[in-house]
C-alpha cells in the first residue's frame, strides 16, 4: 500500500494549482457578475460565453492542462482514472475551472462515450472538435414524466426506419442545451421492449438542429441555472437522423451507459471533494476574521469541533474515491460497483454539509451571490440527485454485500 | 392540561383552511410564475404587485380574515399568542398566503413595535395605513460589514443633532426594500456606545424617500429574490429625520427589539411547522403517484421510516412552538426566552431536513421552480440565520439551563 | 389549550418529589451496592429484596403515594392518564422510585389487565396482593426461537383441554421472574392458529409454582441484571391450569394486549424522560465541577450545544407524551395509536442519546457503577426493543400517515 | 497510490485467518462461557486465565504468528505500522484473538515503551518475558480525581529520593490489574510541577508486589469486567522503587507517552475496524435467516440503507486509518498528529454505530451474553473515552487545520 500520488500526478497537479491561482481565480468573481449580467432566466435562447472564457482555454491547452481526463496517451494525458482523480479535485475548487482544462461535464462522458464506442466517422466528425474545445454537446437521458431513478422506465423511443432512426420523447436536465456552441445531443431512448432488460435501449448522435428537435426551456436547479451550459428539457418530435448516427449497435444504450458511468463519478466526486476543500477554506477564513461576542466566530461554541468533522468527512471521502478509482483501474467499473456507489453516495452529500456549515458561518452573505457557496450547495443537490440518487446507490451497495453471504 | 384549541382559533382555522382553498390554491403556482415573469433580478427597481395579490387582499379582509396576528381586539382580532399559533400554521402552507392576510414579515413586526411602543402620530401615520395593507415597510437591522449574530456589534449610528436624528450606516437583508409600496423603514443604530449595554441603540422610523437613502441591490437567498418585497442592501447617508420619529425614547431599541421578536418567533416558526406539512404532503403524494422497480416510491428503501420521522419531527416541532406560545402569554417573552429560542433552532431546522427530504424524493423536478420545495427552503434556510443564528440560540438555551443549577 | 398540570397533579408531584428526596435519594448509592452485592449473576435462584425497600414501600403507602398509576378512584388515585403522566417522569429521576410506589413494570401492567379484563375471582386471588404490594408479577409474551417484533409470530401455545388449559413453550425477556416474591405469571399464547388474525392468541395466568415452569436462567441487558427483578427464561413443558385462568376467554389475547400497552407505553415513556432529566443534570454538575484545560468541562468545545440540544430534545419528547396522553383520555388508545408509536420512538432513544453524552463528559467513571448512568442505559437500550422495537413504530407512524391520503 | 498490501501481509493475514476460523472460532463461546464462570466480578483476586488460552497462545507462538506488532525483524515481525493494520483488524473479529497472539493492550504499547525507551536491564527483566507472554503487565495514567482528558491535570507524584523514586497516587481504569499473571505497571506521574510543561512527568516501572501498592477494586465498564485483565483501581502509598525503575529519565514521560500513543491508536483502530465488520456479519446473518411480517428482517423497512451506510462507514473508517498508519511510516507519529486523532474519533463511533444496529436487529438477544455485541459494544464507548476522549481528539485536529492558515 502506497498513498504518494504518481510523478506525472503530482506535476500536473503543481501546474493546475499554480494556473488556477494566477488565471482563474483572480477573474473568477468578475466572471460569474458579468455571466450574471449577460445570461439570465429570461432570454436563455441568447446566452453567450463570458468572453475571458475562451482565452483561458487557449492558455490552458497552450500549457498542456487539457483533456487530463482522457485515459488516452495521445488524445489526453495518459493518466489512469486514479491518477487523474486528485486533478479533478484541484479543478473543483472553482466551479469555471473544469471547462477551462476542457474537462468539463457532460462533454467529459461524451468524449469518453465516443472514443471507447464511436466509429471512426463519429469520432472524426465529433469527438475531434470536442476535444479541441471547439464545440460543446449534452447528453439526454432523464425523463420528466418517470421517476427516472430507474433507468428501465424510459420512455423516449428510438426506432429504426430503413436507414434512419426515429427518436421520439421528452428529456430533461440535459445539461449543456443552453450552450451557444452546443451542436449535439447523445440521447438514449428504448428501442425494443421486448429485448433482454439490458439490452432495450440505444444511443444516438442528434445534432441540435435536426428537424423536430425543440428546446423547451432551461430548469433552474436552486435557482441557479449554470449558464451557459444549462440543464434544459427538449422535446423530439419525429427526430430522424442516419443510422450511423447509432453509438455502437440499437440495443447496446446499458453498456455504453455503464462505461460511461464508472470513470465519470470518479471525475464528480473527486469536483465535489475539491469544492468541500473551497468551502472549508471559506469557513476558515470568515471564522477567524469574523468577531462575535469579543472572539474570533471559529472560538465560539463547537465551531472547531465542525471544522474537525468537516476535516474528517472531506478527507474520508477522497481516500474512498481514490480506493474506487484503483479499483476500477484494477478490475473495472463493473467489479468496482460498490465503492462507485459509495462514493456517490458520500462526497455529495460530505460537499452538502460543509457548503450549509460555511453558510451558516456566513450568515446572510451565504445565502447570496457574495460567495460561491450557494452555487456550490446547487452542486452538491444536484448530485445527489444525478446519475442516480443517494437511495439507489446505497441499494447496489447492500446487494453486492448480500452477494457475499450468498457465494460464502 | 388540555390540547384542544380556542374555539375562536378553531372557527378562523376553519375559515382560513376555506380560503386558501378556494381562493389562494387554485392561482398560486400562475401567480408565482407571473410573478417570476414581471420581476426578475435585474429590474427589481421596477418590481409590481402581481394583480392577482391585491384582489385576494380585499376579499380577505372582507372575510374578516385580516390582521389576525395582533392581540387587540379591535384592530386585530383579539387572539392571544397561542391562539394565533395555529392560524399562522395553516397560512404557512403558501408562500403567498401570509400577505394576502396582512400577517407577512416584517410588516407584522412592525405593526406590533408601532402598536406597542410608537407614539399617536406615528401610530396615525404608519401603523393606520400598515394595518389597511395599503403601505409596506422595512425592518433595518442586519450589517454587512459585522458579525450581526452579536447585536452589539452595530455599527450604524443614528445620533441626536437638535429636533432631528440623523442616521448613517449600511444595512442589509432587509426584507421588503423592493416592494413598491414600501413607505418606510423601522431602522435600529448605535446611539451612545457609552451607556449600559443594552440600552446603547435606539429605532427610529426612517421614510425611504429621505434623502440620504440609498438601496443599492437586492440580495438572492439560495437564487430567490422574493419578489416583489426583496432583500435589500441600503445605505444611510447622514439622512436627517425630525427627532419624533424616534420610537419610544433614544436608547430604547434593545428593549424594543425583545419586545418584536417574542411573538413574531412563533409566527415564522409556525409558519414554518405549515410549510413543513406541505413539503410532507407533496412527499406523500409524489411518493404514492411515481413508480421506481415496480412499486410506489414510498413503499422503497427507507422511505416509510422517513415519513415517520418527519411526522414526528414536525409534531414535536408543532408542540414545543405551542408551548413556547403560551409561555409567553402567561409570563411575557423575557421569561419565555430559553423556549423561544428552542422553537428558533427546531422548527427551521425541521422545515430544512423535511423539504430537503422531499426534493430527493422528486429528483429535478424537486429542485426546480416546478414545485414549491426550492422556495420553502430557502425560507427554511434563511431563518436558520435570520433573527439570530442556530448557534447564539443554542447558547441562549444552554445560558438559561446554567442558571437552574445557580439558583439551586 | 393549556399546559398547566392539574391540581392533583401538582399536588401528588409535590409529595413525590419531597419523598423522593428525603427517603430515596439519600439512600441510592447503598442500596445498588447492596443489590449487588446480594444479588449477583451466579446466585438468582437466591435473590432477595434489599431490606430497605419493604420499609420504604410502607412508608410511601402510608403517605398515599401507592399506584397512582391506577385510574381507579377507590384503588388507585383517581388520576387520568395525562394527570399521572408528570408523576411517573419524576419517579423516573431513580430506577429505584417506581417500585417504592408500587407503579414499576411488569406489575404495573399485570395489574391494569387484572382491573379490565380479570375476573372477580382472578382479582380477589391476584389483582388484591399486587395493589398491596404483597406479591410481585410476571408478563410473559416475548420467545427466543422468532422475531417477536411481529406478534403473531408467537409459537408458545395455550390448548384447551376440558376444564384445563395446557401451556407449552419458551418464553424470555420475562420481567420479575427472578423477584423471590414473584408468585405467577401472565402468559400470551396460541390458542387458534385458524381464527382471525387478532383473535388466535390468549393470555393465562400461571403461578409459577404449577408444575412444568422451569426458569432455566436470568438475561443480562448490557451486563445489568436488574435484580431482584431480573428478566428470565423460562420454559413451559405441558403446563396445566384450571380454564379460569385464561383472562377474559380464549383468543382475547390481542385484545387484552392493547388495552395493555397505551397507558403503560405513556408510563414508560415519562419514566425514560425523567431518567433523561436525571442524566442531564449529572452532565451539568460534572460540567461545572471537573476542570480541564483551565475550565469548567461544560464551557469546552460544543459542551453547551449539547445542553442545549438536550433540553430541547427532553422537553420535546415530553410534551409529545403528554400529548399523546391526552390523546389516549380523550379518544383512546386504539385512536392513538400512531402517537402512541411516536413516544415510543422517541423518549428511549432521547434517553439513550442523552445519557450516551451524559457518559461521554464523565469518562471513566461514567462506565462504571459509580454513576447511574450505565443502568439508564441499559434501560434507554432495553426499551427500544421491548414492547416493539423503533422499525415496527415508525411502521405504524407512517401506515396512519398514508392512511390520511386514503381517506382523502 | 496503491492499495494492495505487501506480501508479508498478505501472508500474515492468510494464516491468521486459518488459525482464527480453525482454532478460536470454535471455542469462542464456550470460553466467554467459562470466563465467566471462573472469572465474576466479586472474586476478582482469584482470577484465573481459562485453560484454553495458554494452549493456543503456544500454538500461534509454534505457527509464527506472535508479536506481529512489534516492528523489530527478529522480537518482532519486522513489519512496517500499515503493513500491521490489516492483521490487527482480523484479530479485531474476535476479543479473545489478541492475546492469544500476543498482541493485545496493554502489553503491546508496553512492549513499545520497553523497546524503544528501556535500559538494558529493563529490557531484559520485563521486555523479554513479555514477548515470551509468561507475564502481562498494567499501564497506569488515568486517575480518579482530576479530569485525566487534559494529561497535565496528573496528580500522582513521581519524585526522587536518593537511589529510589517514590511514587503516590490514585490511579484508576488501569487495564490488565486482575490479571493473575501481571507482573508489573509502568506508571506515569508528576515530578516536577516547575519544568516546562511537557517536560514535568516521568515513567517508571512498579513491580505489583512492592509495598505500598494496594489494588483496590475492579471497575466494571457497562457491566463487563473483562475478566482475567480488568481494569483496576490502585493507590500508590510511598511506593519506592529504585532510580534504574525509571523509564529514560526523569521528565521524559510525556516524550515517551507520544511515541507509545501512535501505533497503539493505529491497532486500537484497526481492531476496532474488524470488530465493526464482526458485528456487521452478525446482522447479515441475522437479518437473512429471521423472519417477520413475512420477510427476512434484511428487506425489511430501511434495513439495507443501513448495510449500505455500514459498509461506507467501515471502509473509510478502514482507509482512513491505513493512511494514518502509512503517515506514521513515512514522518513519525508527531507530524501524523491530525490523522491520528481523526481515526481515533472515527473508528470507535463506527464500531459503536454498527454494533447498535445490530443490538437494534438482534432484539433482546443482542443485549444478553448469547451474542458478542455487548461486548463489542463496551469495547467501542470506552475506547471513545480511552487514550482521550473524542472531544480532545477533534481539538487536535482543529488546530492542526488552523495552522495551515497560519501558515500561509
Amino acid at each position: 500500500m502506497d498513498f504518494t500520488p504518481s510523478e506525472k500526478t503530482l506535476q500536473y497537479r503543481k501546474q493546475l494549482i499554480a494556473f488556477m491561482r494566477e488565471h482563474i481565480e483572480p477573474i473568477e468573481a468578475d466572471y460569474h457578475k458579468e455571466n450574471r449580467r449577460l445570461n439570465g432566466d429570461a432570454n436563455w435562447r441568447e446566452w453567450q460565453v463570458p468572453p475571458a472564457v475562451e482565452a483561458l482555454k487557449a492558455k490552458a491547452k497552450a500549457a498542456g492542462l487539457w483533456n487530463l481526463f482522457l485515459p488516452d496517451e495521445k488524445l489526453g494525458a495518459g493518466l489512469s482514472t486514479l491518477e487523474y482523480a486528485p486533478l479533478a479535485e484541484v479543478m473543483g475548487h472553482s466551479l469555471l475551472a473544469p471547462e477551462i482544462f476542457n474537462c468539463n461535464a457532460p462533454d467529459t462522458g461524451n468524449m469518453e462515450v465516443l472514443y471507447h464506442f464511436g466509429s471512426d466517422a463519429q469520432r472524426e466528425q465529433w469527438l475531434t472538435p470536442l476535444l479541441n474545445g471547439d464545440i460543446r454537446s449534452v447528453f439526454c437521458m432523464t425523463e420528466p414524466d418517470v421517476a427516472s431513478s430507474d433507468a428501465t422506465n424510459m420512455q423516449a423511443r428510438i426506432v429504426a426506419d430503413g436507414d434512419e432512426v426515429v427518436i421520439t420523447g421528452r428529456k430533461w436536465w440535459s445539461t449543456g442545451l443552453g450552450h451557444p456552441n452546443a451542436k449535439f445531443a447523445i440521447v438514449m431512448g428504448l428501442t425494443d421492449p421486448d429485448a433482454a432488460k439490458h439490452q432495450r435501449h440505444s444511443m444516438v448522435i442528434v445534432p441540435l438542429d435536426t428537424p423536430g428537435v425543440t428546446i423547451e426551456r432551461m430548469l433552474p436547479a436552486f435557482g441557479e441555472y449554470d449558464a451557459p451550459y444549462g440543464h434544459g428539457e427538449v422535446l423530439f418530435d419525429q427526430v430522424r437522423v442516419p443510422k450511423t448516427n447509432v453509438i455502437g449497435n440499437l440495443g447496446d444504450g446499458f453498456k455504453i451507459a455503464q462505461g460511461r458511468l464508472g470513470p465519470g463519478r470518479i471525475h464528480h466526486c473527486m469536483r465535489a471533494i475539491g469544492a468541500a476543500e473551497k468551502a472549508l477554506q471559506l469557513f476558515m477564513r470568515r471564522g477567524q476574521e469574523r468577531i462575535a461576542f469579543g472572539k474570533p466566530l471559529l472560538q465560539l461554541n463547537g465551531n472547531l469541533e465542525r471544522v474537525a468533522d468537516m476535516r474528517i468527512a472531506i478527507d474520508q471521502a477522497r481516500l474512498l474515491t481514490f480506493y474506487a478509482a484503483w479499483k476500477i483501474d484494477q478490475v473495472g467499473a463493473m467489479k468496482a460497483l460498490a465503492e462507485i456507489s459509495a462514493i456517490k453516495v458520500v462526497a455529495p452529500n460530505v460537499l452538502q454539509q460543509v457548503v450549509d456549515e460555511a453558510i451558516q458561518l456566513f450568515g446572510g452573505a451565504g445565502m447570496s451571490h457574495d460567495t460561491p457557496l450557494t452555487g456550490l450547495f446547487a452542486m452538491a443537490r444536484a448530485l445527489r440527485i444525478a446519475d442516480g440518487p443517494d437511495a439507489v446507490h446505497r441499494n447496489t451497495i447492500a446487494k453486492v454485500e448480500l452477494a457475499k453471504y450468498r457465494e460464502a
